[in-house]
Formats: structure tokens, C-alpha cells, sequence
């Protein structure tokens, strides 16, 4: 087998980017084995922690040190040919790296900078790969052009539950067959709140326990009003069912209005209520939504508890096919990205 | 986009083979437009219904309508070119066919005939797309050196979960990750079973109500006690791991001897009874086996009832990542079918 070079970029250094770090630290020796691909990360530029570039490679296990040990980039060791200090643009525009990996921290509500970030990449004939899923649902038709038009690739399988391959597995998997309906949950911080009223706590308490163990951010409105489920639904109908949505398309409602009352209904009935995400084709027209929905319990989505993730792909001829995973996370969040990069690469 | 034409000889025109030339004949034209593909079936040929042959293509309609009306293809209208008669060899080494697809009736034992049908497929460079698991699992180390040698494909995703994609899912979406194990339910006969009996039924009630529905056949011993199962984990075992497991290492315990107590056992604790099949790295070494095993109602595989088939697979990045859909049926086995043969031509 022989040997590619591929080098990386990591715009966004904080629990993804490190997990990035690390997992191409760890398996760099058998991706060479197995893919014959050696991938090197020449680039990391963070907003807070500051920016490291050498066109021969960093050292991951220094850059990890650093970042773990003081918190940013400024004991990463100097030698010859180190570059410091370039910020995201810069990094896209002067690195060496065929790929970049776009994990910064970015507005939901507009998309940037990492919007800005793919623009930049794409012009310059990069591939981008990312976790971040406002380019994705908010600028897809823009950006898969402009990527296109620049041969450029664009891998975002960890928008949509993490490195669970919510999009890779319809599209490749299921090839052949007529995909007439996406649903699913999205989001595991809603999904682990309404496992825990079930359990008898209030929607404020759940919050809270949410809260406490990292799955709810301090302003939690993303999530429990259904607009980081309704970013996915808009990527799973432009990628999944191709067509073209936008946010605007999908109406949304979170689960903050749910009371024990609802929950109590719902076990009387034999149900359990979920935050269900879809996308329907009727009439080769499709529609999409996100809101509470009572599933009796034989539903598969009936059955996923806690911050997991799943998604059900309904198909002309197998039927219903549902996917079950991890939907947040460091490791399976670098999962999707190095499948994506791989995919690139081979 | 370029029409690119791939002839196909069906070996086998029974529920399967008939759901093929079926999904074939009504996706014809989407498949032109979406991957430039025409589809011609030139042969089929069948122990009991007969045969025909024709270089420029089958009349599917006409192929479905004599099979369905009179059981055999003797009505199949005769026109200048067809040739009437040839066995499943001939077929396989005189027809023009690209790709054999393998669905004939088979010994699970021996796995003939269709073992010798792909010999003299490979040998001849042509390509075997099939849900027959007795190849696969018995012979799968020669005919993919023998499929390699001539430069013929091989595919198989139908042998285990039918066109709910096992095989394809943990091959090409979780790439990347190192899969330590994978376990599932892959007998949806004994799944139904099981399902009964917790609803108070005996097991020989149960698998009569089985038999009654078509799930389970006359001879009910492949699935009961396992066998099907472990055919399936040999396949994963090799495909999916790498481990050239045979059958004979694949320890194996079916369902017949659970009684009403078990159930009530399992049920006291909290617990389900499932038939799982699996197989495990440890220290470099893949082991496997098969048998019924009581998983607390919080094991993704817990929640599968009835027919339904299920693959978890464990890995290092992401944690468990399940899969759930149809385990058999006329339509889900020609859906994988139709994806091996899109993989082979696209």
C-alpha cells in the first residue's frame, strides 16, 4: 500500500478539537496499516488559546500537554519553522493543510464564523470537514456549491447525532431503496429531561439535574425549544431526502411547556412522550417539523432513554430501519470526523 | 451521466428471486436517472419452475406474470434469440450475465448448491450478489480468494438482517472506529417465539403460531436451536472483524428448551429473554457464540419484539451503535440484493 500525506487543520480548540487531537494521536500507526494514510494536523488556531502552525507537522502529544497543562498554546515548545499566532482566516488561507476541520465555537443563530470559515476554505480549493451544524443548516445549497464549483469536499457527518452516522448510513446504506420519511431524536439533553420527568421529577428539576451533569448548557433554550433538533431536521432533509428546506421550513416546539400531567397522560396510555424530529415526502412535496409527541411504547423511539440518540429511516422496501447511538460527545463527535476524513482521503 | 447496462442471471426464482426481478423491474427507470444504470435480468433459472435465456434481456412483466399464474416459466412467451431450459451452470457460464445473483434453494449444511455456483461464477470472473448464508458462512476465506484471483465481486449484505444493512453499516459508516464486538438478534423466528411466551404461551404453542404465520418452517430446527444465528455470527466474525471464525468455533444453544418458569425468571428480575449471537475481541482474539440470554429491559436488544432483527456493535469512539430493521421478507432480502448490485456497478 502507498502511503498518502494529508494534512489538517483544526480551526477550534476545545473538547472536540482536543478529542481530534487525540484520537488521530492514537490511531495514526494503524491508519497508516489500514488506510495507508498519514495524517498529519499542521495547524490549530483557537480564538482563546491562540494559534500553533509548522508546514512538517505539530507534535499532538506536545499540543494535548500544553492545552491540558496551562490552557492554551503558549508552552507549546518553539522550533525551527514554528509559526504563531495565525488566526482562522489565515490558518485556511496560508496553512498547508488539505483539510480543515472547523470545530470553533459558532452563533447558532447566524452560523459564523464558521460559515465564513468554509467560504474561505472552499475559495481556497480546501475540503472542510465539521461538527458544527449552523453552515450545514443554515448556508447548505451556497456552501455544497461553492465546494463543488472549487472541487472541494464537505464532510459534516457529526452535525447529526455525533459520530453515529445518522447521514452516511441512509445515504450509502440504504442505497436503492425510496427513503419516504426521516424521524427521530436529535437531541439528548431534551431526551434525558423527559427520561427523568418520567421518573417523577419536575420539567425545572430535570432541567437542573441536566444542568448539573453537562448535558444542558446555562442558557438552555437551543435544545429544549426544539432549535438544535430543527437544524438537524433542515441538514437530514437537504442531505437525506434532497430537498432543499431551510429553517424558516420547519416548524418548531420544544418540550419546556410539558407538565407532570402531560407525562402522567402519556403512561396512562401506554405512551412516553419524546421530542421527535422528521421529515415526510408525500406527493414528491416534503414537509418537516419538530415537537412533543406521545409514541406508543412498541415504537423503536419509544424505547431510547437518556442523553442517546436514534433515528428512523422509513423505506419502500425494507420498512422502517432505525439507527441507535451516541448524539454528543468528544470521542464520537471526533468519530464523524475522522470517517469523514477518511472518506475524503480513500 | 453515461448509461452504463449490467446484465444479471437469477440462480433461484422463488420468493427472493421474484422480489428482485419485481424491485427491478418497477425502480428501472429511477435507476437510470439516478445512477445511470440500466438493469437487464438476461437469464433466470430454477430447479422446478425452468428456465430462459435471452442476450438482449427479459420481459420482467411477462417473467413475473407466467411465474405467477401458472408456478412455472413454461408461458414465458417464446420470441426469436430465447433459450429455454438451461441449468443453474450453464446459466452461470454461457449466459452474457455480469453478475450471478444467487438465490436458489440451498442446504445450510453442505451450503450446495450455491457454493458450486459461485465457484463457476469466480472461475468465470463474473460477480455473485446472493442471500444464501451457507456460502458465506462456510466457505467464505476460498471463494474470496477465488472471487479476488478473477476479479469478480462478491456480495453478500442480504445473508444476515436481510436488506437491513449489517454488513454495510459497520463496514463503511464506522469506519475508523475499532469495532471490539457485535452482538444481535439476528432469528427473528425465535424472536417471535420469545415474544409469545412472554405473553403467556407455551413454546410449543408459540412456534406453532409461528408456523401458522410462515416465520417458522415445517422443520423448525435451524432456527430454534440456533443454527441460523450462528451461521450469521460466522459471517460477522469474518466480514466484520476479520477472524476466520468456521462454524465449528461458534459454540451454539438454541431456544427449545426454555420453559414458562425461565420466562416467569426473567421477568421477576427485570429481565427479557433474547437469542443472541456474538462475537468478541479480546487480546487480538475474536470468540463468538450463540445462545438465550436474559438482558435487563434497558439493553437496546431488549426493546426488539417479534420478527425484528437487531445488531449492536461496540466500538471505541462512539460506544454501542444499534442497528433495527426486517430480518427476511421477499422485499427487504432484494433490497440488499439491490445495493450489492449498485456498489458492484457504481
Amino acid at each position: 500500500m502507498t502511503l498518502q500525506t494529508h494534512r489538517l487543520a483544526l480551526i477550534g480548540f476545545g473538547v472536540v478539537g482536543q478529542a481530534v487531537a487525540e484520537v488521530i494521536r492514537r490511531k495514526h500507526t494503524h491508519l497508516e496499516k489500514t488506510h495507508g494514510l498519514n495524517l498529519q494536523i499542521t495547524a490549530v488556531s483557537d480564538l482563546l488559546k491562540g494559534a500553533v502552525y509548522h508546514p512538517e507537522g505539530l507534535d499532538l502529544a506536545a499540543l494535548l500537554k500544553a492545552v491540558q497543562s496551562t490552557g492554551n498554546l503558549a508552552d507549546y515548545p518553539g522550533h525551527p519553522g514554528l509559526i504563531r499566532g495565525w488566526d482562522s482566516l489565515t490558518t485556511i488561507r496560508q496553512s498547508n493543510a488539505n483539510t480543515i476541520i472547523e470545530v470553533s465555537y459558532t452563533d447558532v443563530k447566524t452560523g459564523q464564523p464558521a460559515i465564513d470559515h468554509c467560504r474561505a476554505a472552499f475559495s481556497n480549493s480546501k475540503n472542510v470537514v465539521m461538527s458544527n451544524k449552523g453552515p450545514v443548516a443554515l448556508a447548505y445549497q451556497e456552501l455544497s456549491a461553492l465546494a463543488k464549483e472549487n472541487g472541494a469536499r464537505w464532510g459534516f457527518e457529526s452535525t447529526v447525532m455525533s459520530g453515529t452516522p445518522a447521514l452516511r448510513m441512509p445515504q450509502t446504506c440504504l442505497v436503492g431503496n425510496n427513503i419516504t420519511e426521516v424521524s427521530g431524536i436529535f437531541n439528548g439533553t431534551t431526551n434525558y429531561i423527559l427520561t427523568k420527568m418520567e421518573e417523577g421529577l419536575t420539567y425545572e428539576a430535570a432541567l437542573q439535574q441536566a444542568q448539573e451533569l453537562g448535558y444542558a448548557e446555562a442558557d438552555p433554550t437551543a435544545d429544549v425549544e426544539g432549535f438544535d433538533a430543527q437544524g438537524k431536521v433542515v441538514i437530514l432533509a437537504n442531505v437525506v431526502m434532497g430537498a432543499p428546506l431551510r429553517k424558516e421550513d420547519v416548524p418548531c416546539r420544544g418540550i419546556s411547556r410539558l407538565t407532570p400531567a402531560d407525562i402522567d397522560r402519556a403512561k396512562a396510555e401506554g405512551k412516553r412522550w419524546k421530542l421527535i424530529g422528521w421529515a415526510k415526502k408525500e406527493n414528491g412535496r416534503v414537509t418537516a417539523g419538530v415537537g412533543p409527541e406521545m409514541l406508543p411504547l412498541t415504537d423503536p423511539l419509544a424505547g431510547i432513554m437518556g442523553p442517546t440518540n436514534a433515528i428512523t429511516c422509513h423505506t419502500d422496501l425494507i420498512g422502517p430501519v432505525t439507527l441507535v447511538g451516541a448524539g454528543a460527545g468528544g470521542s464520537p463527535t471526533a468519530a464523524g470526523i475522522l470517517a469523514d476524513i477518511i472518506n475524503i482521503c480513500c
